[in-house]
Protein backbone atom coordinates (compact mmCIF):
# COMPACT_ATOMS: atom_id res chain seq x y z
CA UNK A 1 0.00 0.00 0.00
CA UNK A 2 1.78 3.21 -1.12
CA UNK A 3 -1.18 5.06 -0.12
CA UNK A 4 -2.00 6.42 3.25
CA UNK A 5 -5.18 5.38 4.72
CA UNK A 6 -7.33 6.53 7.61
CA UNK A 7 -10.61 5.53 9.27
CA UNK A 8 -13.21 7.76 10.95
CA UNK A 9 -16.18 6.40 12.72
CA UNK A 10 -19.03 8.56 12.63
CA UNK A 11 -21.33 9.04 15.47
CA UNK A 12 -23.52 12.55 14.28
CA UNK A 13 -25.20 12.92 11.50
CA UNK A 14 -26.43 9.11 11.63
CA UNK A 15 -30.23 7.49 11.18
CA UNK A 16 -31.94 5.70 13.52
CA UNK A 17 -33.87 3.20 12.80
CA UNK A 18 -37.02 5.17 11.85
CA UNK A 19 -35.03 6.92 9.74
CA UNK A 20 -34.17 10.50 11.44
CA UNK A 21 -31.00 11.77 12.61
CA UNK A 22 -29.47 11.05 15.46
CA UNK A 23 -26.53 11.14 17.74
CA UNK A 24 -25.25 7.47 18.74
CA UNK A 25 -22.67 6.69 21.76
CA UNK A 26 -19.36 5.96 21.56
CA UNK A 27 -18.85 1.80 21.95
CA UNK A 28 -15.63 0.97 23.85
CA UNK A 29 -15.79 -2.31 22.14
CA UNK A 30 -15.94 -0.07 18.44
CA UNK A 31 -12.86 1.93 19.05
CA UNK A 32 -11.00 -1.47 20.83
CA UNK A 33 -12.17 -3.45 17.90
CA UNK A 34 -11.39 -0.67 14.76
CA UNK A 35 -8.39 -0.06 16.32
CA UNK A 36 -6.95 -3.57 15.89
CA UNK A 37 -7.92 -3.94 12.93
CA UNK A 38 -6.61 -0.44 11.35
CA UNK A 39 -3.66 -1.73 12.96
CA UNK A 40 -3.55 -5.05 11.87
CA UNK A 41 -3.81 -3.79 8.03
CA UNK A 42 -1.83 -0.55 7.92
CA UNK A 43 -4.23 2.49 8.78
CA UNK A 44 -2.04 5.64 9.70
CA UNK A 45 -4.73 7.05 12.28
CA UNK A 46 -8.74 5.71 13.30
CA UNK A 47 -10.55 8.99 13.82
CA UNK A 48 -13.48 8.68 16.74
CA UNK A 49 -15.72 11.58 15.60
CA UNK A 50 -18.64 13.05 17.80
CA UNK A 51 -20.18 15.99 18.54
CA UNK A 52 -20.16 15.57 22.67
CA UNK A 53 -17.33 17.25 24.60
CA UNK A 54 -18.47 14.60 27.29
CA UNK A 55 -18.16 11.78 25.17
CA UNK A 56 -15.32 13.02 23.93
CA UNK A 57 -13.42 13.25 27.06
CA UNK A 58 -14.44 9.90 28.13
CA UNK A 59 -13.08 8.31 24.62
CA UNK A 60 -9.60 10.02 25.21
CA UNK A 61 -9.36 9.06 29.07
CA UNK A 62 -9.90 5.52 27.97
CA UNK A 63 -7.58 5.95 24.77
CA UNK A 64 -5.12 7.06 27.21
CA UNK A 65 -5.08 4.59 29.74
CA UNK A 66 -3.71 2.29 26.83
CA UNK A 67 -1.54 4.63 24.88
CA UNK A 68 0.66 6.29 27.92
CA UNK A 69 -1.04 4.83 31.04
CA UNK A 70 -1.34 1.37 32.85
CA UNK A 71 -2.69 -0.69 29.77
CA UNK A 72 0.77 0.52 27.45
CA UNK A 73 2.66 -1.68 29.64
CA UNK A 74 -0.19 -4.45 30.81
CA UNK A 75 -1.12 -4.97 26.82
CA UNK A 76 1.70 -3.57 24.23
CA UNK A 77 0.11 -4.98 21.07
CA UNK A 78 -3.21 -3.21 22.69
CA UNK A 79 -1.37 -0.10 22.96
CA UNK A 80 0.02 -0.30 19.63
CA UNK A 81 -3.04 -0.32 18.31
CA UNK A 82 -5.07 2.19 20.45
CA UNK A 83 -2.04 4.62 20.17
CA UNK A 84 -3.24 4.68 16.60
CA UNK A 85 -6.83 6.41 17.75
CA UNK A 86 -7.63 9.86 18.03
CA UNK A 87 -11.19 11.95 18.84
CA UNK A 88 -12.34 14.66 16.97
CA UNK A 89 -15.46 16.50 17.18
CA UNK A 90 -16.72 16.47 13.16
CA UNK A 91 -15.56 15.71 9.95
CA UNK A 92 -14.18 18.88 9.70
CA UNK A 93 -11.68 18.45 12.24
CA UNK A 94 -11.13 14.67 10.91
CA UNK A 95 -10.17 16.30 7.34
CA UNK A 96 -7.34 18.99 8.88
CA UNK A 97 -5.87 16.68 10.83
CA UNK A 98 -5.40 13.97 8.20
CA UNK A 99 -4.41 16.58 6.13
CA UNK A 100 -1.69 17.78 8.73
CA UNK A 101 -0.70 13.97 8.94
CA UNK A 102 -0.56 13.44 5.51
CA UNK A 103 0.39 16.81 3.80
CA UNK A 104 -2.52 16.39 1.41
CA UNK A 105 -6.26 16.49 1.82
CA UNK A 106 -7.95 13.38 2.04
CA UNK A 107 -10.03 11.79 -0.77
CA UNK A 108 -13.36 10.72 1.07
CA UNK A 109 -14.97 7.53 0.46
CA UNK A 110 -18.05 6.21 2.17
CA UNK A 111 -18.84 2.56 3.46
CA UNK A 112 -22.93 1.55 3.21
CA UNK A 113 -24.56 -1.79 3.87
CA UNK A 114 -27.27 -0.42 1.72
CA UNK A 115 -27.25 -0.56 -2.42
CA UNK A 116 -26.74 3.20 -3.63
CA UNK A 117 -26.26 3.73 -7.26
CA UNK A 118 -22.42 4.08 -8.34
CA UNK A 119 -20.83 2.46 -5.73
CA UNK A 120 -17.07 2.02 -5.95
CA UNK A 121 -15.36 -1.59 -6.36
CA UNK A 122 -13.18 -3.06 -3.55
CA UNK A 123 -10.65 -3.82 -6.35
CA UNK A 124 -11.03 -0.04 -7.91
CA UNK A 125 -10.18 1.36 -4.99
CA UNK A 126 -7.73 -1.06 -3.50
CA UNK A 127 -5.53 -0.51 -6.92
CA UNK A 128 -5.73 3.20 -5.70
CA UNK A 129 -4.55 2.64 -2.28
CA UNK A 130 -1.07 0.49 -4.20
CA UNK A 131 -0.44 2.52 -6.90
CA UNK A 132 -1.08 6.28 -6.08
CA UNK A 133 0.18 8.17 -3.47
CA UNK A 134 -3.49 10.04 -1.68
CA UNK A 135 -4.43 9.91 1.11
CA UNK A 136 -7.77 8.08 1.80
CA UNK A 137 -10.00 8.61 4.38
CA UNK A 138 -12.79 5.80 5.17
CA UNK A 139 -15.90 6.65 6.14
CA UNK A 140 -17.84 4.49 8.18
CA UNK A 141 -20.95 5.08 10.10
CA UNK A 142 -22.98 3.52 13.47
CA UNK A 143 -26.55 3.28 14.02
CA UNK A 144 -28.34 2.96 11.08
CA UNK A 145 -25.80 4.26 8.55
CA UNK A 146 -24.44 8.08 7.48
CA UNK A 147 -27.20 10.71 6.94
CA UNK A 148 -26.45 11.86 3.31
CA UNK A 149 -25.17 15.07 4.08
CA UNK A 150 -22.26 12.94 4.56
CA UNK A 151 -22.10 10.79 1.22
CA UNK A 152 -22.51 14.36 -0.18
CA UNK A 153 -19.38 15.28 0.59
CA UNK A 154 -17.57 11.92 -0.44
CA UNK A 155 -16.09 11.76 -3.68
CA UNK A 156 -17.16 7.79 -3.59
CA UNK A 157 -18.66 4.62 -1.45
CA UNK A 158 -18.03 1.79 -1.66
CA UNK A 159 -20.30 -1.01 -2.76
CA UNK A 160 -22.12 -2.96 0.60
CA UNK A 161 -20.32 -5.82 2.01
CA UNK A 162 -22.36 -8.86 0.56
CA UNK A 163 -22.32 -12.13 2.20
CA UNK A 164 -24.04 -15.45 0.53
CA UNK A 165 -27.61 -13.77 -0.11
CA UNK A 166 -29.46 -10.64 0.50
CA UNK A 167 -28.27 -10.94 4.16
CA UNK A 168 -25.73 -8.04 5.23
CA UNK A 169 -26.24 -6.93 8.74
CA UNK A 170 -22.66 -7.13 10.05
CA UNK A 171 -22.04 -5.21 13.44
CA UNK A 172 -20.01 -2.03 12.33
CA UNK A 173 -16.88 -3.91 13.44
CA UNK A 174 -17.23 -6.87 11.36
CA UNK A 175 -17.60 -4.97 8.28
CA UNK A 176 -14.47 -2.78 8.96
CA UNK A 177 -12.38 -5.84 9.50
CA UNK A 178 -13.82 -7.12 5.97
CA UNK A 179 -13.65 -3.87 4.12
CA UNK A 180 -9.89 -3.43 5.13
CA UNK A 181 -9.17 -6.71 4.50
CA UNK A 182 -10.46 -6.57 0.76
CA UNK A 183 -8.69 -3.77 0.27
CA UNK A 184 -5.35 -4.36 1.33
CA UNK A 185 -4.46 -7.97 0.87
CA UNK A 186 -2.16 -8.56 -1.39
CA UNK A 187 -4.09 -10.96 -4.13
CA UNK B 1 -20.81 -23.12 -1.00
CA UNK B 2 -22.28 -27.21 -1.54
CA UNK B 3 -21.04 -27.85 1.65
CA UNK B 4 -22.20 -27.53 5.13
CA UNK B 5 -20.25 -24.73 7.23
CA UNK B 6 -20.65 -24.57 11.13
CA UNK B 7 -18.99 -22.81 13.81
CA UNK B 8 -18.23 -22.91 17.24
CA UNK B 9 -16.84 -20.25 19.83
CA UNK B 10 -14.37 -22.14 23.01
CA UNK B 11 -14.28 -20.69 26.21
CA UNK B 12 -12.57 -23.92 27.63
CA UNK B 13 -9.95 -25.05 27.10
CA UNK B 14 -8.22 -22.12 25.78
CA UNK B 15 -5.07 -19.85 27.45
CA UNK B 16 -4.60 -16.72 29.06
CA UNK B 17 -1.35 -14.17 28.96
CA UNK B 18 0.81 -16.68 30.76
CA UNK B 19 -0.08 -20.08 29.28
CA UNK B 20 -1.96 -21.63 31.50
CA UNK B 21 -5.21 -23.33 30.58
CA UNK B 22 -8.50 -21.17 31.68
CA UNK B 23 -12.20 -20.85 31.12
CA UNK B 24 -13.09 -17.26 29.65
CA UNK B 25 -16.66 -15.69 30.19
CA UNK B 26 -19.08 -15.55 27.27
CA UNK B 27 -19.27 -12.23 25.74
CA UNK B 28 -22.67 -10.87 24.97
CA UNK B 29 -21.51 -9.15 22.27
CA UNK B 30 -19.15 -12.09 20.61
CA UNK B 31 -22.53 -14.42 20.80
CA UNK B 32 -24.41 -10.93 18.38
CA UNK B 33 -21.24 -10.00 16.25
CA UNK B 34 -20.22 -13.63 15.25
CA UNK B 35 -23.80 -15.00 15.08
CA UNK B 36 -24.29 -11.94 12.66
CA UNK B 37 -21.14 -12.51 10.61
CA UNK B 38 -22.39 -16.39 10.40
CA UNK B 39 -25.80 -15.69 9.22
CA UNK B 40 -24.18 -12.86 6.38
CA UNK B 41 -21.75 -16.08 4.73
CA UNK B 42 -24.40 -19.09 5.12
CA UNK B 43 -23.17 -20.97 8.20
CA UNK B 44 -25.83 -23.42 9.28
CA UNK B 45 -24.92 -22.72 13.25
CA UNK B 46 -23.38 -21.01 15.37
CA UNK B 47 -22.34 -22.99 18.93
CA UNK B 48 -20.98 -21.61 21.90
CA UNK B 49 -19.14 -23.42 23.62
CA UNK B 50 -19.02 -23.43 27.77
CA UNK B 51 -18.62 -25.58 30.65
CA UNK B 52 -20.29 -23.36 33.34
CA UNK B 53 -24.29 -24.49 33.43
CA UNK B 54 -24.81 -21.02 35.12
CA UNK B 55 -23.53 -19.25 31.96
CA UNK B 56 -25.26 -21.41 29.52
CA UNK B 57 -27.98 -20.67 30.73
CA UNK B 58 -28.02 -16.99 30.36
CA UNK B 59 -26.48 -17.12 26.98
CA UNK B 60 -29.71 -19.56 26.39
CA UNK B 61 -31.76 -16.48 27.66
CA UNK B 62 -30.13 -13.98 25.87
CA UNK B 63 -30.45 -15.74 22.56
CA UNK B 64 -34.08 -16.95 23.52
CA UNK B 65 -35.02 -13.25 23.57
CA UNK B 66 -33.85 -12.84 20.22
CA UNK B 67 -35.05 -15.97 18.58
CA UNK B 68 -38.46 -15.93 19.84
CA UNK B 69 -38.95 -13.25 22.55
CA UNK B 70 -39.97 -9.45 22.55
CA UNK B 71 -36.13 -8.79 20.70
CA UNK B 72 -37.70 -11.43 17.75
CA UNK B 73 -40.01 -8.86 16.22
CA UNK B 74 -38.11 -5.35 17.38
CA UNK B 75 -35.18 -6.84 15.47
CA UNK B 76 -36.10 -9.51 12.90
CA UNK B 77 -32.60 -8.86 11.22
CA UNK B 78 -31.23 -10.05 14.63
CA UNK B 79 -34.15 -12.45 15.52
CA UNK B 80 -32.67 -14.07 11.83
CA UNK B 81 -28.77 -14.17 13.17
CA UNK B 82 -29.41 -15.46 16.88
CA UNK B 83 -31.60 -18.40 15.19
CA UNK B 84 -28.87 -20.08 14.34
CA UNK B 85 -26.78 -19.33 18.00
CA UNK B 86 -26.87 -22.68 19.74
CA UNK B 87 -25.38 -23.18 23.72
CA UNK B 88 -23.63 -26.36 23.92
CA UNK B 89 -21.11 -27.74 27.13
CA UNK B 90 -18.04 -28.84 25.27
CA UNK B 91 -16.85 -30.40 21.72
CA UNK B 92 -18.39 -33.36 21.96
CA UNK B 93 -22.18 -32.03 21.84
CA UNK B 94 -21.09 -29.75 19.07
CA UNK B 95 -19.91 -32.50 17.00
CA UNK B 96 -22.86 -34.84 18.47
CA UNK B 97 -25.15 -32.10 17.19
CA UNK B 98 -23.48 -31.03 13.58
CA UNK B 99 -23.42 -34.72 13.08
CA UNK B 100 -27.65 -34.85 13.64
CA UNK B 101 -28.14 -31.87 11.35
CA UNK B 102 -25.92 -32.59 8.79
CA UNK B 103 -26.20 -36.22 8.87
CA UNK B 104 -22.65 -36.62 8.86
CA UNK B 105 -19.81 -36.30 11.03
CA UNK B 106 -18.17 -33.14 10.84
CA UNK B 107 -14.64 -32.31 9.74
CA UNK B 108 -12.85 -30.05 12.07
CA UNK B 109 -10.88 -27.07 11.27
CA UNK B 110 -8.80 -24.77 14.24
CA UNK B 111 -8.17 -21.30 13.64
CA UNK B 112 -5.53 -19.51 15.17
CA UNK B 113 -3.70 -16.49 15.56
CA UNK B 114 -0.74 -17.78 15.94
CA UNK B 115 2.08 -19.74 13.60
CA UNK B 116 1.79 -23.60 14.01
CA UNK B 117 3.52 -25.56 11.20
CA UNK B 118 1.58 -27.27 8.57
CA UNK B 119 -1.73 -24.78 8.31
CA UNK B 120 -4.16 -25.01 5.57
CA UNK B 121 -4.46 -22.34 3.38
CA UNK B 122 -8.42 -20.27 2.79
CA UNK B 123 -8.35 -21.41 -0.71
CA UNK B 124 -7.69 -24.63 -0.32
CA UNK B 125 -10.98 -24.38 2.28
CA UNK B 126 -12.77 -22.36 0.04
CA UNK B 127 -12.61 -25.35 -2.38
CA UNK B 128 -13.63 -27.92 0.08
CA UNK B 129 -16.64 -25.91 0.74
CA UNK B 130 -17.60 -25.04 -2.91
CA UNK B 131 -17.38 -28.18 -4.11
CA UNK B 132 -17.69 -30.94 -1.12
CA UNK B 133 -20.26 -32.57 0.40
CA UNK B 134 -19.06 -32.60 3.68
CA UNK B 135 -19.48 -30.77 7.12
CA UNK B 136 -17.18 -28.35 8.18
CA UNK B 137 -16.68 -27.05 11.76
CA UNK B 138 -14.64 -24.37 12.30
CA UNK B 139 -13.31 -23.41 15.76
CA UNK B 140 -12.37 -20.21 17.00
CA UNK B 141 -11.22 -19.40 20.44
CA UNK B 142 -11.09 -16.85 23.05
CA UNK B 143 -8.82 -16.06 25.34
CA UNK B 144 -5.28 -16.61 24.04
CA UNK B 145 -6.69 -19.07 21.83
CA UNK B 146 -7.29 -22.84 21.98
CA UNK B 147 -4.87 -25.16 23.73
CA UNK B 148 -3.01 -28.20 21.96
CA UNK B 149 -5.60 -30.46 22.89
CA UNK B 150 -7.94 -28.70 20.65
CA UNK B 151 -5.97 -28.08 17.51
CA UNK B 152 -5.03 -32.36 18.34
CA UNK B 153 -8.85 -33.28 17.41
CA UNK B 154 -9.27 -30.92 14.56
CA UNK B 155 -7.94 -32.34 11.06
CA UNK B 156 -6.23 -29.16 9.71
CA UNK B 157 -6.15 -25.29 10.91
CA UNK B 158 -5.97 -22.37 8.86
CA UNK B 159 -3.15 -20.32 8.16
CA UNK B 160 -3.58 -16.87 10.67
CA UNK B 161 -4.87 -13.79 9.01
CA UNK B 162 -1.97 -11.34 8.45
CA UNK B 163 -2.27 -7.83 7.36
CA UNK B 164 0.37 -5.51 6.26
CA UNK B 165 3.29 -6.88 8.98
CA UNK B 166 3.84 -9.07 11.67
CA UNK B 167 0.60 -7.53 14.00
CA UNK B 168 -1.89 -9.42 13.84
CA UNK B 169 -4.31 -8.80 17.50
CA UNK B 170 -7.64 -9.04 15.97
CA UNK B 171 -10.69 -9.75 18.12
CA UNK B 172 -12.19 -12.80 17.66
CA UNK B 173 -15.19 -11.49 16.27
CA UNK B 174 -13.11 -9.42 13.62
CA UNK B 175 -11.07 -12.46 12.84
CA UNK B 176 -14.09 -14.60 12.28
CA UNK B 177 -15.31 -11.99 9.96
CA UNK B 178 -12.44 -11.78 8.04
CA UNK B 179 -11.36 -15.68 7.75
CA UNK B 180 -15.66 -15.79 6.51
CA UNK B 181 -15.72 -13.65 3.92
CA UNK B 182 -12.05 -15.27 2.37
CA UNK B 183 -13.66 -18.55 2.89
CA UNK B 184 -16.63 -17.83 0.97
CA UNK B 185 -16.15 -14.93 -1.18
CA UNK B 186 -16.55 -16.39 -4.84
CA UNK B 187 -13.01 -14.96 -6.62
Amino acid sequence: MKSSLYLALVHHPVLDRQGATVTTSITNMDVHDIARTGRTFGVRRFYVVHPVPGLRSLAERIVEHWRSGYGSRYNPSRHEALGRVEVEPDLDHVIAAVEQDSGCMPRLVATTARERSGAMRYDELARHLADGEDAWLLLFGTGYGMCDEVFDRCEAHLEPVHGVDGYNHLSVRSAAAVILDRLTRPR
